[in-house]
């Protein structure tokens, strides 16, 4: 078993070492592979992602990424490089289209959600997010004057994605929110035939709702327990899952796996990103990290018990009274580590 | 003076009814004409907005509208007229680039909101979408197997919607927040150049600062009291908007004004849709439709202390214990306008 590690930039470094350890705990005798990717390699080579690097994690059997990006490479020229060249390389070179974030706030954490108690009680969604369409690589033009995006999809791009939450939601509550903006958009009217179609003649039995965007922005923060599966395109899965997980109170609780070729790797990562305001400082919040390191051992290397005896770890962690920083706490990444540690 | 009215689709008719009374209260003698528009003059006449309606709104001193759209009329045949294509030819063809959208939740509506008492506390936040341009107008294409929308902003355009943006800014608490995807849309890179060029000419001593959408849409939760005023293109205003709504409990309490061409008039309407699920049943919440009123007499009319006065008599009437059925109680349309009424 060979795991390619891309630590990245920020906190990326810091919550990738814990992992790690993690990782050998688990998987004895584990082979694993550490990489610079988005703007450490921009540093050294002047591309977010080499050819060397993409090889790589070509031949591992799953990608453990942590985080990338900050201000130091940020720019508004169209020309430089940046770190999200990386990601959005790597999903589309390694074919991942499919984005799962499970998001379920822990009882133990109530406390630290912005909303209501009651609001949150029993929430247990997933957002089934497009990965690899749609404006994040649709063409894009730049003059002095003008700037386009394009967003742009085909039907089977929406057909593969649309199979892949009805699948899910078979294994949960059956039940799946396809969000669009069907009363603007072009490709959201494609979006919407193309989900109906898949539901009728494949997966009539589970249920279906159209909900747009904007109003699935609203229900998020006002009824979320009512979710099980949410499937989206690329932007909105963007920004709906960021939304999502702050309901959890701590987007550093959550972790994401990007699936959809069957015989290459998945990649895995959590959904917060590389936080350069306390890079350096011990204080990052590891545990969407194993929260992720969780999914790869259950999608990426079928190991079931493994991530089932990783994701019971976390939760006895909390359940312990660890809290990090961003849920109000103390602990930080080496305090956070132990107290996993201390449960498996 | 000459309003033209816009009730529109399901609720519609029901709150522009109370909201023409009220009208009639601070304008004596105010002359106003009733028009159909979407869903109802797609029935009528097979389009959404008719050249003469258009020619009605042109002519009038404002355009107070309720809403449109209903599942009657959804479709994804690209080639069946929509109601919301009246809404979208209306804004593009009276030039209303600047949308504002002021979030305050009432200190009478805490309970109401899904946030904890503590999060939405001294929140007061003015959402200033642009309206005409974007992937809302950008070119739309659709074959059987593709589809695609334009996301297409020129400098200009960027320009003149950031200088609302910080005017708006200095009247308050002179901090604006500027949300893109400069990560990975071109027009994101653009709209973030031109909102600092316009800054660093003629409103430095406005803070500003930059925050990713995703980023935007998990901080409108976690922290909506740090926010002033959110500055934003078309689609990520949509969303964003009707999120920063929700937290105020309900979105049946927001208004907005869309304004732009100074010689023509303002087009004046509640956030909130056209909600067919309780049309006709006398329980819609008319109060989003009169703040939107307000809105009108300060910003179409020039009518300060007659806005001021109408906000005064809704805060009254919710401090006096009215809740509408979305706030949790029992109070109908009727009832909503009778409390109204009784503080004036
Ligand atoms: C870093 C950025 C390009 C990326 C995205 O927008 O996809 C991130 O926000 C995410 O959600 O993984
Ligand atoms: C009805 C729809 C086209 C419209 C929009 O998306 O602009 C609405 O959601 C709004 O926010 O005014």
């Amino acid at each position: 078993t060979h795991i390619a590690l891309l630590p990245g930039d920020g906190i990326g470094p810091e919550i990738m070492a814990p992992a790690v350890q993690l990782l050998e705990h688990f998987v004895p005798g584990v082979s694993t592979e550490e990489h610079l990717f988005g703007g450490a390699s921009i540093d050294a080579h002047g591309t977010a992602l080499t050819d060397e690097v993409l090889a790589g994690c070509q031949q591992a059997d799953a990608v453990l990424l942590a985080a990338v990006g900050g201000p130091k490479w940020d720019t508004t020229n169209p020309d430089d490089p940046r770190p999200e060249q990386g990601l959005l390389g790597l999903r589309k070179a390694l074919g991942l289209f499919a984005n799962l974030r499970p998001v379920r706030p822990l009882p133990a954490l109530y406390d630290a959600s912005p909303l209501k108690r009651e609001r949150i009680e029993g929430t247990d969604l997933l957002v089934v997010r497009e990965l690899t369409g749609g404006i994040y690589f649709g063409e894009k033009t730049r003059t002095d004057t003008d700037a386009s995006d394009l967003c742009h999809y085909t039907t089977a791009e929406v057909d593969r994605i649309a199979r892949v939450a009805f699948e899910a939601a078979k294994l949960r509550r059956n039940k799946v929110s396809s969000v669009d903006k069907a009363n603007v958009m072009e490709t959201s009217r494609q979006w919407r035939q193309v989900v109906h179609a898949v539901h009728a003649a494949d997966f009539a039995g589970v249920e279906l709702e159209d909900v747009l965007v904007d109003n699935a922005a609203m229900q998020l923060v006002s009824r979320p327990s009512d979710f099980d599966v949410i499937v989206t395109e690329n932007l909105f899965g963007d920004i709906l899952s960021d939304e999502a997980a702050m309901i959890t109170g701590s987007i550093g609780m959550l972790p994401s796996a990007s699936l959809g070729n069957p015989d290459g790797p998945g990649l895995f990562e959590p959904v917060h990103g590389s936080a350069p305001d306390i890079a350096g400082t011990g204080a990052a919040n590891p545990l969407a990290m194993f929260l992720s390191l969780a999914m790869l051992l259950r999608h990426g290397l079928s190991l079931e018990a493994e991530a089932g005896a990783l994701e019971t770890a976390v939760d006895a962690a909390l359940d312990g009274g660890l809290r990090t920083k961003d849920l109000g706490g103390s602990a930080g990444t080496a305090e956070a580590t132990a107290a996993v540690l201390a449960h498996l």
